[in-house]
């Protein structure tokens, strides 16, 4: 049978037991596995287990990997959820292709605003609607769910699959990345591909895969002027307030169009080559839809490519508050002593992390000794993660393009992310090799919102481009 | 008996008898009439009456006036304490002063960082700890202290009293302010002269008089940007924040040696008269002592002189906080759709609320006019409280002097407060008379803080200032 009969047979099959896959997602958002709910860990526990039984009969050989405790705000600690090391196959001759998703999912209930039960999948108009129908789960499933059509179907598989299921990425995905650095040489040491469904389309309609994801450097600006905070009334005028400090320098870091004003921030920015721009020009992206998504009335750019260009390979800066001053509602009259502000840099090829941390502090230097203050002023990088971005060419890609070509008849466009996801540049550090993001879900699932939903036809089309996708990447 | 030979009489009775005075005090101390905890109203309640039936003791007629309701943040309604309105005397021939004090109390529990129980009044080394020890208890039971003294002594009063004894002052003084204006051409309309004991000293050792407050205009810098709060990762560059437009105005309005950079705002200010500068010259106040009690290294003025003056009778302007965005802990990536800064400007003579507010909001509006900013920017005047200011030299200001003389041996300082005390002003423009504020207690003494305290020996001097104050005032 050629493989464009066998597709044929194939993706009937998956329209035919449709429901009987809305029922295993439903079975799957039944369990709420909440990772930032300590209280809620046994059902975490509980989804690791489901998994675990059904990969175990679809043949998955399974392995439970021991990652640790977390340590709770109270200082109590728990186990962390272990991580489901799983392994499809070991034949020789196939690629291992490795497969990254999560088990757990956002926090929810019904007094966020939910229309129905975020733990009672329901479906509405094609859409199914529930925590981590879309994020992650509803992925995680669809990967299973082509292994058992072949099974059913009675096909060989084309490739070897690894499994790395974890369940706190909703919460950092603490242990992770130890995890992976200690199987380096043991359960990742073969792996050809990495392949990630954790992420979604750019718009509604048009399938895309993603090929970079920014980094960030998040900044505290500490400003401390008093041994106590005081009252304006008896102190104001006479004290170099810390606020006064604070809010300076936060004035000094980005300008109204968003061009971020500390000297030398884009001197390593990659130039934009006449290639990349092209692939700027091919994606479909409507500008009206991306301002009334974000409820704004106008963007800082108007054409389609800078604004894609401005939230994906040119650096950002966000003020996002201040720890420490007056927060509440009404008239507190109060000269706080210790101030924190907070902002972060999205980071982008060729930016380095010390090089930005850097620029800020001889930034907040240059601006402090502008300034008869004696207060106390340091910045501290909070947090710094590294940028990641893909060839879109490179064999991976193209076969991932051709999978999507095969399903929905058009070629996907290539995309980028302005956030991060940290593990993607972990797996690429610790396998040496190719991964590829591919979503699956609409930018419209609401992945951490109320009413988070994965379109039916999403899910099924899904399990059609991941089967072209082994297909493919067996044939390179 | 002249009066001087009495005075010796009656001040020997004081301290004869501080063994009763401190009881008395920990009776009303050991009840915690606190007026901001709604589930205490009781306890503000049982305060009333304890005081009332006191006054009642020593022939003070005593009426209840009811001001009404409170509305809680949840809704619910719950009665507001009754003013107590006292008269003691009715002679035609004497002067009639109106003694304001209150009877409710700031917040207090160990946990906060008392060393003793904040309602247990605790004696160690000559000072007495709890909560309304001396913010307003002492004082006001000082005024009773003294009636009954005269009394045992079997001395006619020199002038006749009324009291407004009210019991929300620590949480806005609810009612009060209406209660007043209701008795203008009644209870108020035959006072000479209004006398307040609910402030400090300068400092520990020198007793003094009060002659100015100053005003507040509190501002909500309001910027809204988008419908909902957004991920910085994803929109981050192509969005223009209501933070960076928040921070670049809230940047603008003072600068690090404390200046107001609003145009204009210094117009109005009162210039400095060679008369007044003397006063300050006279003052003692000691720098070092400032700096440490405010916890800070150094102030921006450095003569003694430019800080009191700066404190006093010079605007300033505070930076508070900011509503709506990140204040937490850690690092959250929002980009809050709406935020709300808040500052606040303490007026002197001349300023008029209604100026400064016009040059509040022409100022946003010029920043804003610079910045290519679609944002949606307004500017409220969320609560102004005029200054009050007094003749120093006026009549009752020098019975006071001399009162304070005859006990102390030194002339009082003549200071003002940089705070608010917005009763002061109802008092005068409801009676059209002179208002002195008569503090008894010491500037360590920590009225809001945890360890309150009133030193004994300000406890004793205290009822004898204020018999000696109305002796003279009797004189006018
Ligand atoms: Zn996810
Ligand atoms: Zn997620
Ligand atoms: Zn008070
Ligand atoms: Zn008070």
């Amino acid at each position: 049978m050629s493989n464009e009969d066998f597709n044929k047979r194939l993706f009937k099959y998956f329209d035919d037991h449709q429901k009987d896959y809305i029922q295993r997602l439903g079975d799957a958002v039944r369990i709420p596995s909440v990772s930032a709910w300590p209280d809620h860990r046994s059902e975490v526990v509980r989804m690791v287990e489901w998994t675990k039984s059904l990969m175990e009969k679809l043949g998955v050989k399974v392995e439970l990997a021991d990652i640790g405790q977390q340590k709770l705000a109270d200082g109590t600690k728990i186990k962390l959820p272990d991580v489901i090391l799983g392994t499809y196959g070991n034949d020789k001759t196939k690629k291992n292709i490795l497969v990254y998703g999560h088990l757990d999912v956002q926090p929810a209930q019904v007094s966020d605003g939910w229309d129905t039960e975020p733990f009672v999948l329901t479906e509405k108009h094609g859409k199914l609607f529930g925590r981590g129908s879309t994020d992650d789960k509803g992925p995680v499933i669809s990967w299973l769910n082509v292994i058992e059509a072949y099974q059913t179907l009675n096909e060989p598989f084309p490739v070897n699959v690894k499994f790395v299921l974890e369940s706190m990425e909703e919460y950092g995905s603490d242990g992770l990345e130890d995890l992976l650095k200690s199987l380096k040489n043991t359960f990742l040491s073969d792996v050809d591909y990495v392949v990630i469904s954790d992420s979604y389309w750019l718009g509604k309609e048009k399938p895309c895969l993603q090929y970079g994801l920014r980094g960030i450097c998040y900044f505290f600006i500490d400003v401390e002027s008093s041994t106590k905070d005081l009252h304006s009334g008896v102190f104001g005028g006479t004290v170099h307030e810390a606020m006064t400090d604070l809010i300076t320098i936060m004035s000094t870091l980005v300008d109204d169009q968003g061009r971020i004003l500390i000297n030398g921030m884009y001197d390593d920015v990659a130039p934009l080559s006449p290639a990349e721009e092209q692939l700027y020009s091919k994606i479909t992206f409507d500008v009206s839809t991306y301002c009334s998504e974000a409820g704004v009335k106008k963007t800082i750019q108007t054409e389609k490519e800078k604004i894609l260009m401005h939230r994906w390979r040119y650096p950002s800066l966000s003020l996002h508050g201040i720890q420490g001053a007056f927060d509440g509602c009404g008239c507190k009259t109060v000269i706080p002593r210790h101030v924190i502000g907070k902002f972060s840099i999205r980071i982008v090829p060729n930016m380095k992390i010390s090089t930005v941390e850097k620029l800020v502090e001889n930034h907040v230097k240059q601006i402090m000794k502008t300034r008869n203050s004696p207060n106390k002023v340091s910045v501290k990088l909070e947090h710094g993660g590294n940028y990641w971005v893909a060839d879109p060419n490179n064999p991976q890609y193209v076969a991932a393009r051709k999978a999507t070509v095969a399903v929905h008849g058009i070629e996907p466009d290539l995309t980028r992310e302005g956030g991060s996801i940290p593990i993607t540049l972990t797996f690429q550090e610790q396998t040496g090799k190719s991964v590829l993001l591919l979503p699956i879900g609409a930018s419209d699932d609401g992945a951490h919102s109320q009413n988070e939903k994965f379109d039916i036809s999403n899910y099924m089309n899904g399990m059609k481009v991941m089967s072209a996708y082994f297909q493919e990447v067996a044939k390179l």
